[in-house]
């Protein structure tokens, strides 16, 4: 084909900060990585190497050097709240997102999003613990695993990063294209309990994973310091 | 609690290799990164970089360096057929699995296993494109999404990662660790389409992951090779 009439390549980026949870980028990116068609870049201020969770990553690209994208993905994490309190990168995602043909995230990345001014009257997805903030930004919480309101999509908390990836690659590309790449990642999920939602899991189970998180209490008010620079 | 009573922590180790498919470790290393009294590493021989599917990762641990592991996982990955004739490599899996308690794997990282001489006469799970190719190694093949022969558990194609590892929590700590980190990642899978297996993709579909996983046809003489040295 000559290269006068190839498709220019669909630009997906995905824009880190430390205590980034890897799971809500590496499982979408697992799956754009397979999109034919598709460049799929992570970046940092300044190129910054990343750790989320234990694991490092490396030659990222600079947020501040990339002039656009098609698709911006903003993962969650418990650096969240320092993210959307650090101007320089929340300036970054606004300035991104307002080229991107769609304003995507996972999980908490939502928040980011709305720090950045993104979801004012929106309704958006987010991890279950932390939905209740999204109004702080003018969001509507909303509890689907993967949320659409225009060229905003958004997943729920981490695994649903797949679920959402495979979405936004039937919006790209067709559903074809995505049952192909959900095939050759074999995903066809089997957890072994039945416990991964709030109205799912035995009441003991919630207590606890919410008891562990009470140590991340002060995220609301971090949360409320971020929307007030709106 | 007085250190001397203290559990020591169960080692829980991924060897990473070039050509790693990079949510065969990363489902799994995320969900045991929320599991209390772990410690969770990834290495590499001499602690090299590893890039898989475009993320590059780094400060890992030098393989070599290790003594001693609980558990040790294998990811998969389209560079699984260089690993396996990296004798090097394989070398250090097969002198870390003889001390671990548990021998596992995601994917085509049993194929490694298999390479490393772990497999002989054992079941065996891996991605179902490449399954075929484990009786060189004198092993089993096993459907299943999460297989147990043993101390070997073996997960499917990548994301059946998720499955294996919280599998793997219930063993190390109990159903309701499990299930609290199952919730905490909100893992309640809800895919846009029905096509992770080759029996739920439509015919079109499969021919199709299966035209593009010709390329890869050169894996059976490379996985002969390494069975040979067994």
């Amino acid at each position: 084909m000559p290269a006068a009439v190839r498709r220019p390549a669909t630009r997906i980026l995905f824009p880190l900060y430390p205590g980034v949870t890897h799971l809500d980028f590496t499982g979408p990116h697992q799956i754009f990585s397979r999109l034919p068609g598709a460049s799929v870049r992570a970046a940092s201020l300044a190129g910054a190497d990343i750790e989320g969770d234990g694991l490092v990553f490396t030659h990222l690209d600079h947020l501040e050097d990339i002039e656009a994208c098609d698709v911006i993905c903003v993962p969650g994490g418990l650096g969240c709240t320092a993210a959307m309190n650090d101007t320089a990168f929340v300036g970054e995602i606004r300035r991104l997102a307002r080229g991107a043909t769609y304003i995507t995230s996972v999980c908490t990345g939502s928040l980011i999003l709305g720090a950045a001014g993104l979801l004012k009257g929106r309704r958006a997805a987010c991890h279950w613990a932390w939905r209740d903030l999204l109004p702080l930004f003018g969001a509507i919480p909303d509890e689907s695993r993967v949320a659409r309101d225009g060229n905003i999509i958004t997943g729920g908390g981490v695994t649903a990063g797949l679920d959402f990836a495979l979405t936004l690659v039937a919006e790209l590309r067709g559903a074809e294209t995505a049952q192909a790449i959900q095939l050759s990642l074999e995903y066809a999920p089997a957890p072994p309990f039945d416990a991964g939602r709030p109205d799912q899991a035995p009441p003991n189970i919630l207590a606890r994973v919410q008891a562990l998180q009470a140590p991340a209490v002060g995220r609301r008010a971090q949360a409320a310091l971020a929307a007030a620079r709106l």
